[in-house]
């Protein structure tokens, strides 16, 4: 049992979707020529990377073998989703979800990693419609459960018996919970809890499996005894009649209809009108309702701000694996891609030989490699302060909170901007579904809205910035990420503090680069907080001035997080130890952090770090650099180690037989399946007899 | 008959989406009051906007008109198509398709704007299967037809007997089509052309209307006829049998399969083996094949460039709907949508007050205005140049191409960025179906590689610049909009040509704000074509120079075009008489370009156009403006003019009734249509019955 409790917490891990797998074969006989040549005149053993990013060499052999136990489990395997309803989606991924705790017993897996490594092999990186009872309703339970409750709902849970899910945003409350509407009261004649949805917009709305897939959820409702309201607490509510799934009375629950993407999820809706539920199905482990209605505070609940900090330390990770993913498809589909003519008279050339396509993807492929290395420093900063947390010390939560706050909202972003950037770099054919990349985007831009709306995460992280700033400015030392605070709090009063500071930045050395973001975070993390000092100076009342300031206290955290993004990224590559290969990755990160610059050369000019005459030094070096990675990109991007199934891409195969796949994909469509559309004789043809 | 080839000619416009029908009626009973008071509180009347976008009150009447004439026609109606298979909105299309020249001809509508009106209603702004009929097929006639061709094949395209595709592009082949490898070889024993794809690369690939729904195919070939390949041509190829549309010998026909968006469209792929057809199906107005295979060469071909033009040009006015359609739901939901707190205590406040959801949405409701006029001023061009043309005189043709080149990328890359910005602007409810945000972007984003890859046509621009400059300093005078290159000839030797010019910008002065952008673009088509310079002098060939100062030229290109728009926006407020129309108007043209150069200062400060203390307030300059704007957004929008319909949202609603249709909208789901999924007997029951 104690081993399943474990399990089932490492599930915490699957919210979302994630994609990786795969083992790469450096011999094919089919393989397309540019490709194979791309991969013979690379510089450094791709491999190396991959051991790099999984851990070390046992890990690399280790995935890939619990990959493969999905990959090739012909159980498993299932049509192009391309090709079908969403229903039948739904189905597909409904099958393999039941499948999978099967298949996890059978191979014996149980480390937390490999149970990710697993599913996500089974379901292809895509999201699946257990995924809130695995990763919410379970651990929930496990958290806020009593050991009676446990007894009665944890088993059945693990078997699948009863299926759950976590119903907390509703159709008109979403970040701020405070505001739920949703009601739950106490009822001491029956010893029963009585929800409602009082209002339409207290509907709850979102919860993944809710639709039809549930017969329980977690519902968070404003908890109602003896005459008063005591906030939000969570309640057990079965909403399905086990046996039959019929919806219980008083319970109105269906699927919110068709996404953007994510049809294999039956996000749902959930109406309650009048639903009693005994009075032990409110989760008790911390506040209680007493039989006779009385009211007993929890203590404290600072475990659940551990709980939100984990999920967004692994979002930072997710934007990392789909990004690279994204840049995987685009860089080997330039390398197969002959278009136009570079030198007149010659063949067409390879799109990748293209210097405006290198400036798309190289500086993409960059960030990839960055935020990798930025997850697995969240993962082990995570794991290293949960250590603290449990020995009592919670001195680093706030950084670690503050830091994942705005690491998954900077991650995030540029991710989903940079899969659509490599989705158009494909040209018209990366519009096709074929190219596997409207599905990576449609998967992976909720994460820019869900776990926290980004622009309310910078918020959060600026808020963090800004006492920190104040600190350091009243003389107390700061530590951590933001200590370069306590460089800046003397100089405060001067009227420009940062521009005289003489330049001392050398644009090739990463080292002074890193300088130079710190330099360029403190001054907007410096003019964000004067800026609100002046608002709340013009006896503006302190929430107005901070939303008059929102705009500056954005982009201070976003420099803030670019910062930190450069320095990991800097900081890793004292861990490399092969030469090829720590040449590559320094270039990568050169490109990263100049390119940055070349991006925001006014925030650089203005805090004085940088000249006139280095921008334009800069800019010249990005170009160069491109030339520099244009040879390694291919075995950069294998490095990722992606298997084909995973990628599910024509256009970014291994082996490079893009337009025999495309051609064979285009003829399973549906819409093939006759020669003549019934629609012809319908519309068509009776009207070309008339004539 | 003249009058049909009239309709015809008009119906080149319609290739694309356009959406922006409606009737705003400012008194209805179950408004909700947000929305309500902000209209009530807008200091403009949102009508004469609306005017100003439509040319006249009379044009707004008019369109108005014509577009009720679809919008409440029953016969036109159909069920919500997200709701829909892929086989099944192909075939709502397709029904509607055949209706409309039924309709047409009705009501008598015949002017080409109003066609294009009528038609956009018809189709709800989305592309539909007769596209390149009516767009591409029938106008490559018209213009490239004997009069014995058309004759032959006009009138049984207009009554949709012929049903005809365009097959340029193949699945290797794309915007480069001198590399084509579709052949036409003339046989003058039978006297046909015997057409075939050599290679799985020139399988013909992507035409609309190709997959399931063509007759005819107008095929671009290369021509080979007395053992000596004379480059493309058009040909005439009948793919489908007429009377049973099945395809005939020797073609491979059908769909490529489904894509992001485009549902309703089936493109296709087509693959010929040993075609043959008759000699007289070359489109033979300018290059004949004689009956004993003489080639006659054509005279010159500067009208196929004047169509490009038009239809890139109309794509600009295509940003400016698609993205103010995206505005329109953005802005209404944020004043619907109440969420978080401003002020403690307090009720939760709409969230268009927060500063943070003005600055996403606010410069783009800016962009979306200046892109209307830009839109108009690049139509006005186009009828004006063209009026030149038919007079004998090309003076101002290669500026126009190269401005609807440099424009079609600027607005198309910046309005889907946008359109994704409002849908994330919306939170979580943005991301599904029913905000109709996720339609507007798999629907427009396609502009960014079709007609001319966007990077392919900022280089088409860069050229024309780059020749504009070295004219300009060999001290030819250039004239239009790149006349501001003469001023830099004579300096262009000096190490700081413009860093030395004195500062003497208004940053509350939109003209002033016009030379600034001036002054950068100056800055980087100078510096692009010194870089290119400097190549050349490190004796590359002139091809590898070009290659290697690619990301330069673009961004010399975009820093024109983001001038041209300023410029555009500026001019265009002299034309406004109405004072409130006006204040607001030249409110949104200083937020454009502020926020222009708040996003690129380093390019301002680099230029020497601006200095540091500027640049503060130039961002402290927009944050007071999106204050100015705050009350008027929703009126702003509304000018906009779209019916509910069009927009397709229940996000975006003119009454704001945004939850109530939600739920409404989310119980059509088809996964709701029984009240347990098929899966849960297949896979769930059996399960849980084991335990």
């Amino acid at each position: 049992m104690l081993s399943e409790v474990n399990l089932v917490i490492s599930f915490v891990a699957l919210v979302g979707s994630y994609c990786c797998p795969s083992t790469c074969f450096y011999i094919r006989n089919t393989m397309n020529p540019d490709l194979q040549r791309e991969r013979e005149t690379a510089c450094f053993n791709p491999e190396l990377i991959t051991n790099l990013l999984d851990g070390s060499t046992e890990r690399t052999r280790r995935r890939r073998e619990v990959e493969a136990l999905a990959l090739n489990d012909p159980e498993l395997a299932h049509e192009d989703l391309n090709f079908l309803s969403r229903s039948e989606r739904y189905e597909v991924a409904l099958r393999k979800s039941a499948l999978l705790f099967q298949k996890l017993k059978e191979h014996g897996i149980s480390d937390p990693d490999e149970i990710y490594q697993f599913k996500r092999s089974v379901h292809l990186g895509r999201p699946e419609p257990l995924d809130l009872h695995l990763g919410m309703f379970v651990p929930t339970l496990l958290s806020q459960a009593t050991p009676d409750q446990l007894d009665r709902f944890f088993t059945p849970a693990w078997n699948l018996q009863f299926i759950g899910t976590y119903a907390q945003t509703e159709i008109g409350h979403g970040t701020h919970i405070r505001a739920l509407e949703t009601t739950a009261t106490y009822d001491p004649s029956t010893q029963e809890f009585v929800l409602n949805s009082p209002t339409v917009t207290s509907i709850k709305w979102w919860p993944g499996g809710l639709g039809k897939t549930s017969n329980h959820a977690i519902v968070l409702a404003q908890l109602y005894t003896q005459g008063q309201c005591r906030g939000l607490h969570a309640f057990i509510v079965p909403i399905r009649e086990l046996g039959t799934h019929k919806p219980l009375p008083g319970i109105e629950v269906g699927d919110i209809g068709p996404k953007f993407g994510y049809d294999e999820v039956d996000n749902g809706f959930l109406k309650m009108d009048n639903v009693r539920i005994p009075r032990d199905n409110m989760l008790m482990k911390f506040a209680q309702v007493e039989p006779d209605g009385t009211y007993v505070k929890p203590p404290s609940d600072k475990l659940t701000y551990g709980t939100m900090v984990f999920i967004r330390s692994m979002i930072v990770g997710d934007s990392a694996q789909m990004l690279s993913k994204a840049c995987t498809i685009a860089v080997r589909y330039s390398a197969v891609r002959h278009q136009s003519e570079l030198r007149i008279g010659e063949p067409e050339p390879q799109i990748l030989d293209y210097q405006t396509q290198q400036y798309k993807l190289f500086p993409l492929l960059a960030t990839a490699y960055a935020f990798h290395f930025v997850g697995q420093y969240m993962k082990q900063t995570y794991l290293r302060i949960t250590g603290d947390i449990n020995l009592g010390d919670f001195s680093e939560l706030p950084e670690l909170h503050a830091q994942s706050a705005g690491l998954k909202a900077f991650t995030t972003w540029i991710a989903t901007a940079g899969i659509e950037e490599c989705r158009m770099a494909c040209g018209g054919h990366g519009y096709s579904r074929s190219s596997g990349l409207p599905d990576i985007y449609v998967t992976f831009t909720p994460t820019c809205t869900y776990e926290g709306e980004n622009t309310v995460m910078m918020l959060q992280t600026a808020r963090f910035l800004v006492k920190s700033y104040s600190q350091a400015s009243s003389g107390q030392r700061v530590a951590g990420m933001v200590s370069y605070l306590n460089d800046y709090s003397s100089r405060q009063i001067q009227p420009h503090p940062v521009a005289a500071r003489p330049t001392v930045v050398d644009i090739n050395d990463l080292s002074s680069l890193v300088e130079a973001y710190k330099l360029r975070a403190a001054r907007l993390v410096e003019a964000a907080a004067k800026n609100l000092q002046a608002e709340l100076q013009r006896r503006k009342n302190k929430d107005d001035a901070w939303n008059n300031t929102s705009v500056d206290l954005v982009r201070a955290s976003d420099a803030h997080c670019h910062y930190v993004v450069v320095k990991l990224f800097s900081a890793k590559l004292s861990e490399v130890t092969d030469t090829a290969v720590h040449s590559i990755l320094s270039t990568l990160a050169l490109m990263y952090a100049l390119h940055g610059i070349s991006k925001n050369t006014g925030d650089f000019l203005q805090a004085g770090v940088l000249t006139e005459p280095q921008i334009t030094q800069v800019n010249q070096r990005v170009k160069e650099l491109l030339a520099v990675i244009r040879p390694e990109a291919v075995a950069l991007v294998d490095a990722f180690d992606f298997k084909d199934q995973n990628l599910n891409s024509v256009l970014g195969r291994y082996d490079g037989n893009v337009y025999e796949t495309m051609f064979e994909w285009a003829k399973k469509s549906p819409l093939n399946k006759t020669q003549v559309h019934e629609s012809y004789y319908k519309y068509l043809k009776p009207l070309q007899s008339k004539l």
